[in-house]
């Protein structure tokens, strides 16, 4: 058994197959004979002493966090800053990895975690604390550098691909009586990548989604409602995706417009679909819903993609893999060989090549009306959408999703109030 | 082959299983040698002599209708009032029918659909036109009498109570620096079926939801806020589930005390999730998300439940049956053998019994404090989530829906312009 012990944290939003990873960490860690300690909600649990003692873990639940959405260690928004502006921190982390004879640290998100990583190698080094640091790929928003995708997006991609499919089928069927247009909102406060997935839906010139909103492209609302009116007059109805990051020309998001107060003087929060619905009443008069899933769509593993439950776990298990071998400041990534039939690999990219850098949508992916997706957008998002990972059912009805109980190991260090 | 031909129509809100009691009432009037009329967008198509021949439809494509959620032949939003204030359009369906020599009527739909093929039944005897009347039962609602349940229930219960476990996972992972308390709006403007079936989504006392709202109780805002607080405080996070049509007790909805103007003076839609959140904001001061599926809730064909689907298939095929048998202004129900393992059979209850009436939640359903399911109500509940029947799925990832291209039959009477 190599000496010292693994810590695996994970940050930012979870996904629908973050537990996947997690499996997979740990099920290579114990192939490994490697002790694996799991940080309590993120950076926030390795901070403060917070650390669950995986080895009481059993076969089977590792087993089952494969087919868990959510987060089982817990995760966090905390993003450290530089090495001088929070150095208490990064030495405090050192502590604690001290203290618990943390020889590899795995920590799974998106940019800014790629960027705690590479801090934390660069301390142990400077302290001479030998201390392989890997990244390890996970946001449903699909920003990360160098890799092709990151786990997480392609469930929730498919999952969006899949409600505006549905959804639309009922508008069709109801439209000449009732709701003319139907809003889905989707998350992306930067990058409309969930919102182009939504393009799958359709194949057809007059297939749902009708128009896509992306936050690339400024919104224009005169322009947008002639479209709806065309559309609806054209097709019937008119569905419409809209990114939650998009923008008018002045910089606003348009969410923000539809927040404010109610006539009660109460907090009235915003919303892109919300707001647009009530604009096409005013302005159009049409009848309209709108759907917000909010953390629906990053939480479906009944829905996962069978893409992207096989790269979240190879991820994991490279990551495992990458730090046994002593591979520094590194993160194992995905890498696109073929589109259709869709072949990829695992590659292994420096830390340095992906933190604090953001991959935005190529501007080849969106139409040039602005409205939809390209064919390229297409070869390279289907891919990431397909085959079907169901969890197991239980004679309930419902996933046998598995929430173990774990315990924290003893502290050794006083408590820390930073 | 027997003379005359059927005329299916559906009305009201469709469903993730609607289409597969078409292809059942297809299927089974094909091995009967019996033509099937499609009344395009219900009883509208009816009206307006807009008939489909469903002679057309490969056996594929009925096949198919029964993965597909939509409703294929449209539906509509049109109470026909008594015989005497609508006797225009009663006659008028009476000559449609007798243009095209339908002696079987099927409608499908809710309450108001059992009272109209009733009417029609009534009228027809009046006139001694041959026809036999067979209502339907379909509605996400459950408020149909006699029936154990109604199809389409069932697939929307599973949705809502997988969609709330997932998101829950979500949010139990990130409570500690990000989301506390999340809403999640559930249709049922009058009976909170829907909401309740979020209660099956956890077992122990601080499993999601944590609080249930229904509409069958006033909602009292002092005490929800209580509530929440104490949840947190207790849980860490606590997830709502609020059923639109919650009121406070002057017998307002809360959904429109959301709504109003916004800071621009534009119309801001109301939604009782988005209100609530916006109230635990003011008043609790915590970090707040909600999410409202609307139709994706009640076309989630992804995540039917197969005893739903299996009862949906049921009433097409028996409907077709008892039309046949001459059982005239009847309908085919759901009775309940037992719970658990679930049995259950089709009857034939008279129409008279059905239309008018509607099926509350029964108060035993509800739990003494207001905020949760009983036992009793799980165990209604349960079975009816029970199996999966997931659609066949193409290789780019998404279901292979059907829509078939269908068309017309020839009108044989001048246009109508009720």
């Amino acid at each position: 058994m190599p000496a010292g012990n693994l810590l695996y944290a994970q940050s930012g939003g979870v996904t629908a197959v973050i537990n996947a990873t997690a499996s997979a960490v740990l099920h290579t860690a114990r192939t490994r004979k490697v002790r694996v300690l799991a940080a309590r909600n993120g950076i926030l649990g390795a901070l403060g002493e917070e650390l669950f003692d995986t080895s009481a873990l059993t076969s089977a639940e590792i087993k089952g966090l494969a087919h868990t959405p959510g987060g089982t260690f817990g995760s966090c928004r905390l993003k450290l800053k530089s090495l001088t502006e929070d150095r208490a921190k990064y030495a405090r982390l050192l502590d604690v990895f001290k203290a618990h004879d943390i020889r590899w640290f795995l920590y799974n998100g998106g940019n800014d975690s790629a960027d705690t990583a590479l801090k934390v190698s660069q301390l142990a080094a400077e302290f001479d604390y030998p201390l392989t640091c890997v990244g390890v790929p996970k946001t449903v928003d699909n920003d990360l550098a160098v890799t092709d995708c990151c786990p997480g997006f392609g469930s929730a991609a498919k999952y969006t691909a899949v409600s505006v499919r549905e959804c639309a089928l009922d508008v069709a069927a109801m439209a000449e009586t009732s709701t003319k247009v139907f809003v889905y909102e989707a998350m992306g406060r930067h990058a409309g990548w969930l919102a182009a997935a939504a393009g799958l839906a359709g194949t057809g010139k007059d297939d749902a989604p009708h128009l896509i909103l992306f936050p690339e492209r400024v919104f224009d609302e005169a322009d947008f409602m002639a479209k709806v009116a065309a559309i609806v007059k054209r097709v019937g109805y008119c569905v419409v995706v809209a990114s939650e990051g998009i923008r008018t020309a002045d910089g606003r998001f348009v969410a923000d417009a539809g927040g404010g107060k109610d006539s009660f003087g109460h907090t009235q929060l915003g919303g892109v679909a919300s707001h647009l619905a009530g604009r096409v009443k005013d302005v159009l008069g049409h009848k309209v819903h709108w759907a917000l899933p909010d953390y629906l769509q990053r939480s479906a593993r009944h829905l996962a993609s069978k893409t992207d439950l096989e790269q979240a776990m190879a991820v994991g298990r490279a990551a495992v893999e990458c730090a046994l071998n002593g591979q520094n400041a590194v993160m194992p990534v995905i890498v696109r060989d073929a589109d259709a039939p869709y072949h990829w690999h695992i590659d292994i990219a420096p830390l340095s090549r992906i933190a604090n850098h953001e991959k935005t949508m190529p501007k080849g992916f969106i139409r040039k009306d602005g409205y939809g997706i390209t064919t390229a957008a297409r070869h390279y998002l289907l891919p990431l959408i397909e085959g079907e990972a169901y969890p197991p059912y239980v004679r309930d009805g419902l996933p046998n999703y598995v929430v173990p109980k774990m315990t924290l190991v003893r502290r050794r260090l006083p408590a820390w109030n930073g």
